[in-house]
């Protein structure tokens, strides 16, 4: 059974109260910290939550919590972070880890130095479908993977200071695409190292000064390529969805907006529908259960039972600061223009990558480019020759 | 924390035990109970279980479990139920209830004399869907409903007993039209009572003499009509769907093939896909956490909230025991080849239905039959003389 | 190049001309009749028809036209098919063929007494996928036909005169059942015979006197049951889906709401959606090519052709009759609340249906009931002793 | 009636002349060229046309075509365009138009001269769902265009000649980014400058020279961001999407893997499924109509409509030019790695992009950001101060 310091009471603070709590699960929020006594209070209450505060240090070392979630604004996981780290307790932190990958790197140094247990709370890796994707990826159920796409878009998120880029970092790139980032660093391996980012970013729509809209691509050692598109512009809902391809097959996942759930309504839903819903009538596509299809309940399980078996969670402060730093080349990239390095100063995975998908040999003077049904049902081979480099066609 | 026995090592038993240990859950599974010594001392090692035994009595009597839960094949459940009931304890027993009504109804009086705690595992009402529409309906969003269809078609079950009709009491009906009947019930309204039952059935595929294809309707008090399709004859794996069409909207649930999850592999999955799945290459349609899809972790929570609270759950005998009445009647009709009353000797539920929705009044003269926008972007009324009865069309 | 007489001005009307007239065909519509003038003089003109009259014979022999289309109400459809083969007149006759068998068989006598071509304008078993999906199953690729399910459902037709009993001969089992039963017919194959009918019928929201809902079943020689499912209740659009399911395989078409178009708008989407659509703001979802999606661009190809090449069509009055045939049994058995034979005193398919398929044969003592890869990987039998009957299970 | 020369026998003249003869059309093709004599014989007897030949010039001058419609290779546009613009014939020709902006620049020019008709033959932003999503957006359904990705992948072309980057041009994206970029033009608004392109393109699976695999966006004047996906290396069949986002809605397009055609076979489809169809077992996804579906229909009748009624096609050869200067542009942003400016000497669209979607003023002091239902039911407001900048939150 774990005790848990819960610091923020907005909407994640909430969402991961209520998967921390979920289901006859054995561990318990013991203390909430929030700025506004009245609100913390209720909520409190509301989760049946033992103590309160407002004194972020105080509740951090409160000794009725042994782990610490940081579910606050981007500008202060630092601070929570350095805090907990120096009461020695375990740290896990909600994404994006920080605002720059400079102070994920200080993040990361601190709970490394303090030798403090630490987990980085990027919940659409842990979905029940990337969990099993992922898992497929990794037993060659598509061969090599060569690329990927990871989209997260709505009309633009649920708190002020998300839209302030001091106190947020950025816009919907940071905001969002730290989860496409890291789902696409899944699929191709984490062992690969990401190269180079190119990316673009605009403000559209909202009168803000940060971008509302990216679209960027990651290069891998190895040669994969993963896209982020990350968006506040969106209409229709909330789209969330991870494509990946590779050499001997394809996966498409789609977590929010088709899932086999289809209401049509002239009455209206009367009520929630499901997060980041636009509409109360009409066609709607609710989620069956939210928090497991964001990947919470996985995520909390992999967090905590990492901690009681004493081994890293599948993701640490570590990931976190690799996504931080894919992200300070995407924003470079943006200005820039033109692609940009990642600058990973203290590289953790595979020296090298995997030889690349070798050419198939088809015989001594041909290698084999397609082979394909035709419509007329002859089968085609594509051919090229292996001394001149001629491509030819031949019928099977 | 509850402390469980689990009776049976089947593929039901497994998923049972897997859904209560999931997840940091705080209950356990104490006991477990097999036919087989050896394979049940490894289900009991596999699963951490504590004690096993080949004594189905001095299973449910074990003071190391105050739950019993019932996953044994359907000739089996009424003695556990009696010995549970015997023995004091709280039981939880697997669909179908019974073979009958009759033996259904002595396992209600039973367990209900005894004064325990009983819950029926109708696991597909419980699925996050199927909760989540029927809160919907519920509130109103489809209006009153008319109509529900509720699909459950795979290939055949997985044991031998299921093929063998004196055993588990019939075939697709009893094995899978169970889940459909309850699920028709949890959308028209569980105070409706079910009237009459229209059945085909049919032996089309496998050598056996229980029916491997059965479709039906019930009728309920008030008006809707709930439809069934049972079939052990599908190809493509487990169609899992529902339908619910009211007055004011309809909702479409697809549980299993169309989740959000598709993959394309040329290599193989590698693996496990999803159960029931009838391909390990091209196209595959896995589920990204299938215990939950299939309502095991919401049931059993509602199961074990529900014996804390000291509250009836969602789903009890009484349920169970209807059910097998309307399967009792959907196999006379196979017979008989007409409708057949359904039998409820003690009906629980409300004592009339409420009013049919009334026809709409457009003015003195007229009741409005459809109001509809053309192609060409007028927009229509059908219209009927409240004395006459002529039918009428008018361009609003 | 046809020359075609379209007798109609209503929606049936505008959608066969606009399909006779599209794409370059050199099919044209010469005459046009209607009852209003100054519609049908409107039509047309729109339409560019040389001719219109509100005459009825005069419009049937008018010499420009050699083929004559009806489409007109069902009680019109027997007077305008006998005037056209006293005319020795091609006639294609819009679905229903009658409103009764007898109706259909008097119509079916003149026109092959006459000797004339005839065609059954049933444009739902001619879509493209529908074509390509029963062109499939003839050629094997999902076996054994076993069950179909074709399902019409919206919130009721255009025209006031459905709604008039008298006037459609019934209500949403006539008008839309029609489909669906011949739709099960081209999927189960045309040479079975269709032995019986199981139907529930009530009028559940329109102030009516017909049914606005009916769903059935068609049990064929051979045993296979095409189920059909009729609702002028349905809310969401219109719901046109058909699913064949076979020994080896399964087809589901998706005609209208799930076609790969789905768009959101919150600014209403400025005009026509499709047919029957419900709304015109938040998700909808059109379809690209209404006209081809229902079938009536391969229609009255297959029709002219044939009529060219002096071939009888894919649909003739005789299936058009046999639909009615059915559908008779379908109002017999509403009313009996029994299986109903169908009456067909003509019956011109095969006489006896093929052999079932039969059971697969393991070795000298086992029957294979079912071959299964279990979730642990495992693949197991379940058998039958060909003599004991007795049902067992082995690990392969 | 157009009488049509057809120039090449791949499978690309085939498609066309099954398109231009297809469902009774007015339309014949009277000639067909192509190189391989017997090949070009057979061709000519399938299809039933007039008179075929060996000899590009002579088919080209034959006076039995009035039409010449150039299906030839990628490196062979050129001179058929010059002969049949000197030939004074109409003429239109496949995509990509040319290998280069300057090459299609110069056969612009040449029928510009000549003055003849012509016609560029970008068959998918002709498909039914695209041309009603172009209309739907030309009519303010979703707003201002932001964003579309339109996406063409499969495992590769079917001839040998596509292969050859001299012959072809480039690889994946000379070969179908052309679709996905004129497909975006479309949606953004041909009136609009395509300003910028940044393009990433590898060889990751094929062992040919040219990209098997490019990504790219194209910045348009006004600030839309069009997105191209082009790949040879995708696995599953042929994935056709395009998605387009729009300040007030959104749309999302399959013209081909999912378009409610759905087949599981264990036997086999027993022949051809779909065009890159890659598996014939387990679960298909076969299109109704394929040349509808990829637009050959709507495209050819708006061709030969425009032709008889002397307007220009929606695609002429200017479109086919601005293609190949985002080409271009994008090959070379593959080398430079940075964004690069398109260049189009001789801009036809409009002089200056419509403003930007103005922000929307809530009162005298905020400007609003964002307005949302939170799952609790409360609308909470996201303003910024119009002062200050400072943004708050507000409940509704």
């Amino acid at each position: 059974m774990a005790r848990i310091a819960v610091l923020g009471t907005g909407l994640i603070g909430m969402f991961y109260t209520m998967a921390l709590h979920a289901k006859r699960g054995r561990d318990r929020v013991s203390v909430v910290y929030g700025r506004d006594p009245e609100r913390t209070r209720a909520f409190a209450e509301k989760w049946g939550i033992e103590t309160w505060s407002t004194d972020l240090a105080g509740a951090i070392r409160d000794p009725r919590a042994d782990v610490v979630v940081v579910g606050l604004p981007n500008d202060l996981h630092r601070e929570a972070v350095l805090l907990a780290a120096a009461a020695g307790k375990a740290v896990l932190c909600t994404k994006p880890l920080a605002r720059s990958a400079a102070e994920a790197r200080e993040m990361l140094e601190a709970v490394e130095k303090a030798g403090v247990f630490h987990g980085y709370l990027e919940d659409l890796v842990y979905t029940p479908k990337t969990l099993k994707a992922v898992a497929a990826v990794r037993r060659g159920a598509i061969g090599k993977v060569l690329w990927t796409r990871s989209r997260e878009a709505h009309p633009g998120p649920h708190s002020d200071w998300f839209w302030n880029e001091e106190r947020s970092g950025g816009g919907a790139l940071v905001d969002m695409g730290c989860h496409c980032i890291e789902i696409g660093r899944a699929f191709v391996g984490k062992d690969l190292r990401p190269l180079e980012v190119m990316c673009w970013g605009a403000t559209q729509v909202h009168p803000i000064e940060a971008e509302d809209h990216a679209i960027g691509l990651v290069a891998y050692e190895g040669g994969a390529v993963a896209q982020f598109e990350a968006a506040w512009t969106f209409r229709g809902g909330m789209d969330l969805r991870d494509e990946v391809s590779g050499t001997e097959g394809s996966i498409w996942l789609n977590h929010w907006l088709r899932t086999g759930f289809e209401m049509f309504t002239s009455a209206g839903a009367g009520g929630y529908v499901a997060e980041k819903a636009e509409a109360e009538a009409g066609w709607l596509f609710p989620v069956g259960d939210e928090a497991a299809a964001l990947g919470y309940e996985e995520m909390f399980r992999d967090m905590l039972d990492a901690l009681e078996a004493g081994r890293p969670p599948t993701e640490t402060f570590y990931d976190g600061y690799v996504v931080n730093a894919i992200m300070d080349a995407a924003y470079r990239s943006i200005d820039s223009r033109a692609w940009e390095p990642v600058r990973i100063d203290d590289w953790r995975g595979a020296a090298a990558a995997g030889a690349a998908a070798g050419a198939t040999v088809l015989d001594d003077r041909y290698l084999l480019i397609k082979r394909e049904r035709m419509p007329d049902g002859r089968v085609k081979l594509i051919l090229k020759d292996r001394k001149t480099g001629e491509v030819v066609q031949r019928l099977e």
